[in-house]
């Protein structure tokens, strides 16, 4: 079997991506990681398409000058609006985290009334509508924009009574009630996932694409002999566009870990 | 008297420049504006000194490319990081929003107590306390950072129970007791005046940048002959540098014009 001994490329605006990398380092001990954060042009949520495939485009290149064997696009509004382009001009493989979560969603749902939360760029795409109906075009699709939820999550209002309000304004709707699988369409959202719970049914299943992204890059890294023989080496490379406290205290509290090996560069 | 009939420049990172346009519009009826809203790169307050100077300094090039007489800096986050390289590189006049705001605050206060809230970057840059202390070095000044406030009003939430609350996490501290003067460090609060007023104590001057900085405008084009000689042909030429329906819906409501002649620019 051949291996890869390349590390392994993912990027976000901002916090986000670390819920999947947080996942991916548990799910694949020996693999390494380059995790770039654009934290000069965060947030992506409430941005247009040019301008989010123009960033998306710049750190794709980066990524891999930096030799990457795999990129992995860990923000939705990202992965709804520039993967079209990303895919026309990488050359190496791109994972973006919806289309694993649409399989998974459409597999879970048993009533096929399916909600989606995201960004205000993500909902307006219209990206995971278009993809659901395309695997199955007799879906009942409930999309809500939560544009204040990535605010509060990089100020690090996990659990605050504000965030709950916030949850409520956003989640306490009418049509909510008939869905049984809610996908949550956005990185950031898992680290609310605790008072996200509290604003819907019990019954409803919660798609966070943090765990099933990692199974999927698990999969697709052994399908494609990209797997590392490295053993024991793991180390995880930060590269953020610009300084951020923010991102330095949340990411080591995250992350379990002391410290992180960052470094700050222009695009 | 000489005049001057080329229009001002006003640029900052969103909506918040426009409490600043609202007030110079009608205090100086015949004069015509171009104003630049850096949406692709909204919001300024969480990001680095570098970035600021580098994205303040490209819309300043812009705006003397369109023949603007003078710039207002109508972004306390840019007046606290980037003032300084602009006023050396900048050729035409360049008004900031802190200095106007810094005197009348020292005029005011009785007790030489004086609070400022702003954004994370203006609040750590020190530029109002380093400025207070230059002109008065017996203050007492205490500063508060509120990096929720642009985001909810960014997402139109004037008066909702969420911005209350958010107001009082910020503003409810011991430390505001002792005030009797408040600067509102950021040209987007004045959108928030309501709610803020109702938690703080109502023997407290709130300073809002947008009336000062008008009247500081308005005197600057009278001693320098720079004041137009054309009579009721006001016009306002918006660019912003990403699409954003919300832009557009606020703005429109809040300077009450039904629609706005806004166009579109990569930087």
């Amino acid at each position: 079997m051949k291996h890869n001994n390349q590390p392994i490329g993912i990027f976000d605006s901002g916090l986000g991506g670390l819920t999947v990398l947080k996942e991916l380092k548990n799910i694949l001990p020996d693999e390494s990681f380059i995790y770039f954060g654009d934290t000069a042009h965060l947030p992506y949520g409430i941005k247009s398409k040019k301008t989010i495939i123009k960033y998306s485009n710049q750190i794709c290149k980066f990524l891999i000058k930096k030799k990457v064997k795999l990129i992995i696009v860990a923000c939705n509004t990202a992965s709804a609006l520039a993967i079209e382009t990303l895919e026309k001009y990488i050359t190496i493989p791109i994972i973006n985290v919806i289309d694993p979560c649409i399989q998974h969603a459409i597999q879970t749902t048993r009533k096929k009334t399916i909600g989606i939360i995201g960004t205000q760029a993500t909902i307006n795409s219209k990206a995971y509508e278009i993809k659901l109906n395309q695997l199955n075009n007799n879906l009942d699709i409930t999309t809500q924009a939560c544009p204040l939820f990535v605010p509060i999550i990089e100020e690090g209002l996990f659990s605050h009574q504000i965030s709950k309000d916030i949850c409520k304004l956003y989640l306490n709707k009418k049509q909510f009630l008939r869905i049984d699988v809610l996908i949550l369409g956005c990185t950031h959202y898992p680290l609310l996932i605790n008072i996200i719970k509290n604003y819907i049914s019990k019954n409803i299943i919660i798609i966070d694409s943090a765990n099933i992204v990692a199974i999927f890059v698990k999969k697709f890294l052994h399908e494609n002999n990209l797997t590392t023989s490295n053993q024991n080496q793991q180390y995880i490379k930060y590269f953020l566009t610009d300084e951020s406290i923010q991102f330095n205290k949340l990411a080591s509290i995250f992350l379990r870990e002391d410290s992180l090996d960052i470094e700050f560069i222009k695009l």
